[in-house]
């Protein structure tokens, strides 16, 4: 199942993609696809629907972050080998966990921001994880029943204010725009294996990025239960598992965003995004 | 004025500490302090009542985080020199950025966890500003005028995970009940100078921290400044703003908290804390 919320922004409503390729309105059922939607229980409800008694919706729509009220942007830091040795980073040996600001959500076409005076603006499409159920310990081998489904995402960073303005990450990963997820949130059973994902980025047509989550240093299930040992995860709460190698960091020279460029990126099976890099009105 | 929440986890219920000492409810007037109860409109509304047709709430109360629906914590590391030198860190030349997790939010008096394993779960007492309004890009001068008041807040840390797990301050800050907060949200009119206020922690009775907001090195409207032009700030969101000397880790040998100790801390004008230190069940 491929849920949206479709529509401008801050008015969001619920929809998914049916089997024929048209969306259609899920208004008639749920309010809402927030963290009470995500359950197994909820899914599943909404997975019985016969989805051609759904309205269409008819046009071209703004799709809005597949989930309302994410309380909190989990990211993996360097959790793929060749991203960790474009970065000069050390490999990490568990797990790096950071966070981004809740404030940075948008949608999978909105604008990318270029912060004033910002010259390191960079990208990294990542697979987002999207929590179903509150977790607290949770093992390994339990980790993937906590799973609603995954999302496309880009892990948008301003790399000065990331790496050598203090040193914590949060600082060059938050700004306004700077977490573009969707435009689907698709179910983990639509899903399967989420360690066979290819995933893409090119900046004005150029090929950037090209992985697979095969790659990933630690997987999806070692995520959520390395997280969840130190600190509560919640329904809808996001986690982003780290990018692959092709950031704009990591050319030399290094080649960042600039106002007027165009970034799209897709995972596999996940849907695309497209990206206009404008210069941020303030 | 100091606005309070008050009840079970889940349930509280608006106050306020009335002149006379008593607490009062406020819900006749307002379902919940959150977010768009934290408007100067707001807020004078509030301070307009005649507290004394309010409700008196008897009894021993436990005090919630005082405001409802936050949904950013930053943190300033570092943010007092003897506290940097303790740290075995150096000087920050501008404010040094990262998150705790919103999850780690806790009421004023209750417990602090002890994670599985942990052997460096420390402390931290800290101003916490509560921004009142949306903001983006403000400047020194005007970033007092978003403050909505003022909250006392212990950066509870586990130093390992903090600071030898992988860097990322976010994974040794964000533990469940991390962040107590209160027990009240004083408006920044009551308190006046932010920069002048006295700090204080005891474990067992005995003194650990004992500073004064006036040696911050980044004061709070160059601190809201310079949150504001990395990352859109939110009415509701909590800013804490670093910590004086006197944590655990700056002690030789170390001292960390263990089960059965309690924790008592005060910033002035801000109320005071009393924790119990126990073992988390999970």
């Amino acid at each position: 199942m491929k849920l949206i919320r479709y529509g401008a922004v801050g008015a969001e409503k619920p929809g998914l993609i049916a089997a024929d390729g048209t969306i259609r309105s899920l208004s008639p059922v749920i309010g809402d696809i927030g963290p009470d939607q995500l359950a197994p229980e909820s899914l599943r409800a909404l997975a019985g629907l016969d989805t051609s008694a759904l309205p269409v919706v008819e046009g071209d729509v703004r799709y809005g972050v597949p989930v309302a009220g994410i309380r909190e942007v989990v990211a993996i830091g360097l959790n793929y080998k060749q991203h960790a040795i474009e970065a000069g980073m050390k490999i990490p040996t568990e797990p790096m966990i950071f966070s981004k600001a809740v404030a940075s959500l948008s949608g999978a076409n909105d604008d990318i921001l270029l912060y004033r005076g910002s010259e390191t603006t960079d990208w990294e499409v990542e697979l987002g994880i999207v929590i179903g159920r509150d977790c607290d310990h949770v093992s390994q081998e339990e980790a993937l029943n906590y799973v609603a489904g995954y999302v496309n995402v880009n892990d948008v960073s301003e790399r000065t204010w990331q790496i050598d303005r203090g040193g914590q990450f949060f600082k060059g990963k938050s700004a306004k725009s700077f977490c573009p997820v969707g435009p689907w949130l698709v179910t983990a059973d639509e899903v399967g294996d989420p360690q066979k994902l290819g995933l893409r980025l090119t900046v004005n047509g150029e090929t950037m990025q090209d992985g697979n989550t095969s790659d990933m240093i630690f997987p999806v299930a070692e995520i959520i239960s390395c997280v969840s040992h130190h600190l509560p995860l919640r329904a809808g709460d996001l986690i982003i598992t780290g990018t692959p190698a092709g950031v704009g960091m990591g050319f030399n020279p290094r080649k960042y965003l600039k106002a007027g460029d165009v970034v799209e990126q897709e995972v596999d099976g996940l849907g695309v995004q497209r990206h206009q890099v404008v210069s941020h009105s303030k």
